[in-house]
């Protein structure tokens, strides 16, 4: 990708912050697939290279059909464009219309068996015009069956991943993240939530990059042990239709709310890409409800909707 | 549902326009969910009825694991509020913030056999303060297998529902249904299409409630016999997965594309009444392709691009 994007914004950092930035996440990318294909066992990551209209290009790897992951997509791209897409301007009027690199990997994971949550990761590094840049990202995860345990081990490693970065930092996108993966017509969040930012400018390049570093060097130590934990716990036809039914909610989401899907479709980017993250098998049921303290219904009651973890954690 | 809205514009009019599409909806909502039971042979419509916040309600019938039919949706609503949701008024500014009332029947059906299409139909009638109505609404097909026969049928009966209203009533809302149903991200239609009009509010209201009436009478002539041709064609795995598939597409249009949808949502609708329109099982596969020349490639050249069906029935 290095060099494909011919805008002279790109070409002026290319050989500094934007390469910084594409060498950890490629990095990142390959370590992250290799550890859940050992996860698996059995699947294996395909790759597509493909290269944007405006400049750049990416690389999507996909692993479908596993023994551990139904569908596991882990992104990653680096493209230019002449606009910034609305869907990224949103709060930044004044950047549109000004030329842009975007650069992030984007991940989103489905296992079969419904007691292993999917997850959904995002890093991304956004230059407009010479001197204007940011990062956004954060990971979050999707419990179909609830365990206390594993909440609080996620958000132990989203605390961690914030160390260092000011008492605030981890309450703050935490927040942020039950804010943004909220469904209003549902009136339930997407799942337990994690981290979420955007607009990341602070101090200078050096210390935002570190951060969002310790972000992606945290999400395997995040999910994995619960992975590990919840994959051979055996399951009938009741969890599957329950985790096929709450994927659908994955898919109301993404479609009609997530900024990076819109991001993704309104810069014509590439549509298999963008929409990797759906999951393979979705079910719609009219008006069901779960029964009264099921372990379907604790999920609603106990898992979507914002808590403090860390302090149930003590 | 009747002076249950209490907004005064609604309360003028009550006794006249809107209690003439009233009662003209909901016969028609009976019409059809009781042909389709007919059909199904097996199925039930269950009915709710629910009431709106800002005035009004609606009843939904839903037919679900039928023998023909999957799920079958059909809604009836009139409600009111204070102010016409975002999605309504794009081409309205001057309306927006204006008291409202929208009465209408929506209505979309799920076969089980995947040689049966999908179909969906919508007439609607939208008040806003004392002076302003319109009309809008249309149906539309969805196959999965095409078969030009059931094609030129269906847009033959599009065409006669337009009869006496213009030389070019058909042709123009023929034309608007494709570019409504058109996912812009996969370069695809929905479907073969049919008819799509909004703005409706032509000489008086008689002759709109008239050309909105022959749209709804002729939606049962248009879609039963199809559905009477194709659903005992056997079928097997092969044509079950391109069918949850494809159903695919329809999520994507409906929750990324669809104002009817944005609508609903945005002004607080029944979610399960709004989302009732999504598929009861939906696959996404990555970067899948059809083989060419194969049956499902035959859909995608010949059916999900616009074409002149009347002409071709000649």
């Amino acid at each position: 990708m290095k060099g494909a994007c011919n805008l002279s914004m790109a070409m002026n950092r290319e050989s500094t912050e934007i390469a910084l930035v594409q060498e950890y996440l490629r990095d990142l990318q390959l370590t992250i697939c290799k550890e859940l294909e050992v996860e698996d066992g059995e699947g294996d990551f395909k790759e597509d290279v493909w290269s944007f209209a405006g400049g750049g290009g990416g690389k999507s790897r996909v692993l479908t059909n596993g023994r551990v992951f139904e569908k596991a997509g882990v992104n990653y791209s680096s493209i230019c464009g002449e606009q910034l897409p609305v869907a990224a301007t949103a709060k930044r009027g004044a950047l549109a219309k000004q030329p842009f690199t975007a650069t992030g990997v984007s991940l989103v994971v489905h296992p079969l068996n419904p007691y292993v949550p999917t997850t959904h990761m995002n890093l991304r590094f956004i230059q407009v015009g010479d001197e204007k840049w940011w990062f956004g990202g954060g990971f979050d995860l999707t419990p179909y069956y609830g365990f206390e345990e594993d909440a609080v081990h996620w958000h132990r490693q989203a605390h961690k991943a914030c160390d260092g970065f000011g008492e605030s930092r981890y309450a703050r996108y935490k927040q942020w993240c039950d804010d943004y993966f909220f469904l209003k017509h549902r009136n339930e969040t997407r799942g337990i939530g994690g981290l979420f930012f955007d607009d990341l400018d602070e101090q200078d390049f050096d210390y935002s990059f570190r951060f969002v570093r310790n972000v992606g060097d945290h999400f395997l130590p995040a999910y994995m042990p619960i992975v590990q934990r919840r994959k051979e716990i055996p399951y009938k036809e009741r969890e599957r239709n329950f985790q096929l039914y709450r994927r659908g909610r994955y898919v109301e989401f993404n479609l009609v709310y997530d900024r990076g899907t819109l991001f993704g479709l309104q810069s014509g980017g590439r549509t298999e890409s963008i929409l990797m993250s759906l999951p393979p098998l979705v079910a719609w049921h009219y008006d069901w409800q779960p029964e009264k303290n099921s372990p379907e219904w604790d999920l609603y009651e106990n898992f979507l909707k914002p808590r403090d973890w860390l302090r149930l954690g003590q």
